[in-house]
């Protein structure tokens, strides 16, 4: 973890900075106020990592870099809209800071200026990563609209959770990566397993906080326990529990699902162990995270450059190795 | 206009097909919805006529356009959000047959969608485009979130809303015809000359509707006549009125915009007449046309490849000549 600490904290220093002109306020300020106190930072971070894995960090990486962290508050910004959510990171979000009109544009001024930053690379790069961004963007839109989709839904399969996962958080994690290991110059072969790396590092992570949010240590795990039973979030024990129930089974959850009794949390949670639904999900987080780990060493590079990356993977995955 | 109308006829055999995936169809339902009849298309065909200026249309042109025409329907989208609109060209606006968040991606992905043609490009027009295409947005967006704050306001100067409309829509059509332009490998000065006559045909064009809407024939105009004065819409009009009343006539003229009255439509046409808006509009209509004519003289080509652009332009600006 120490390399990735290292890197946010440059990171800050480059980052945190007016990326907009003064005027008109209004929508300059909500903009600037969205990247204020701006959480891990982990994409930027992901992709100057993936430069290093193959050279000395490049410098126009950092503007990339840069680009990926405005691309990510251009989607929080109209997640919120759409979820009608009022804070994030502690703070009003945008929307409720100024109003949803702003935030609108706001938001469609952060995704143009990712624009303008991946424009300044070198002519050689530009087209390879505005077609990947372009590429995820499209993704993460479709993730959006099916996880809009899935809450009208009572059941849906894993397969399509699994699906859904991957285009609303884990292409953007792989894609950050394979970004960086653009600029550093990397072959196709490098570039395929760092992005294979990076979205199975993020489905196994977003299958252990599902896991988590249910089993997890509350204190250690830093979210209040069954958080996502009591909002009904679809997530891969519920996903996995509904799918393997009988018809009686089923009905039961159901019910459970739209009741609001005191003791619904410690229900649904031996509801998902009798269904085996825990470890089901310990199951799938290994499988994600083996194929990471294999993608990452099928990376050609001395393994001494890839302690960074596998050491930040460790930590995300809690795996002590 | 008959090349105007040629060259459109052949941009919506181009342009009329799927423009993106099937799935989620929701997703890509809203935004296919939202290409449908489609309107005059005259940004596309701006750029198409941009290239024709200097050489037989270039068939890269055409994916230009394309981009120009999704990109303009980016902004509608969202306008139509915010502004709450129920209907855009006589059919319910996106949000309203879908939903607001429905709506709010669909303009998301039209935009990304943009930037993947955009980028098809030949690499050596690609970041000079994606360039204009972001600055152009950013202007857009600025011109937008104008518009809001002014609503706000009991009066701005004329320089303000001239600086408005010039950002919300004269700089996205002179844009289209740069682009055209580029495509053709036009030089800087001619490049700076179309923009030039671009921006300024919007400004004349603009100031025109305004003082169409309360001193035009209706039957000839298509709009019910004091449209934007029931609706207290700052118009060109309204803001020299203001801009000139002493205090005496100002606080009559904003009892009036407040008021609900039977007759105020031709009572605010009586002060704008009184307060020679009518006339400063004419003039002002008259400014920005020679300015315009100007710098389409003074591109650097034959005579007759310009007659295309001045029909379109002596067509919109009801110029008989």
């Amino acid at each position: 973890m120490k390399r990735f600490q290292e890197i946010s904290q440059q990171f800050s220093t480059h980052f945190d900075r007016s990326h907009f002109p003064d005027q008109p306020e209004t929508l300059y300020g909500a903009a600037s106020y969205m990247l204020e106190d701006g959480g891990k930072r982990i994409r930027p971070v992901l992709c100057l990592m993936g430069n290093e894995l193959f050279v000395p960090i490049i410098p126009d990486t950092w503007k990339i870099a840069s680009a990926l962290e405005l691309f990510h508050n251009f989607t929080l910004i109209h997640d919120d809209i759409m979820d009608k959510a009022p804070l994030r990171r502690g703070k009003d979000t945008v929307h409720v800071k100024y109003n949803e009109s702003t935030a609108l544009l706001a938001g469609d001024i952060l995704l143009l200026r990712t624009y303008e930053y991946l424009n300044e690379a070198k002519l050689n790069h530009v087209q390879h990563l505005i077609r990947i961004l372009n590429k995820t963007g499209k993704e993460i839109c479709e993730g959006q609209q099916m996880d809009m989709d899935f809450e009208k839904l009572t059941s849906i399969s894993l397969d399509q959770y699994m699906n859904m996962i991957e285009l609303k958080t884990a292409v953007f994690l792989a894609a950050s990566l394979q970004m960086g290991a653009i600029m550093a110059g990397a072959g196709e072969t490098d570039q395929e397993n760092i992005y294979a790396f990076g979205k199975n590092l993020g489905l196994a992570f977003q299958v252990q906080d599902d896991f988590l949010d249910s089993f997890g240590n509350p204190e250690k795990f830093g979210k209040q326990k069954g958080g996502d039973i009591l909002a009904n979030k679809k997530t891969f024990l519920l996903v996995h529990a509904l799918e393997k129930a009988g018809p009686a089974e089923k009905q039961i959850m159901e019910n459970l699902i739209v009741s609001s009794a005191a003791d619904k949390i410690e229900k649904m949670i031996k509801l998902f162990r009798e269904s085996g639904a825990d470890q089901a999900a310990m199951a799938a987080k290994h499988i994600y995270m083996d194929k990471a780990f294999t993608h990452l060493d099928l990376i050609q590079v001395p393994a001494e450059n890839k302690m960074a990356l596998r050491e930040l993977a460790d930590f995300l995955l809690e795996r002590d190795s």
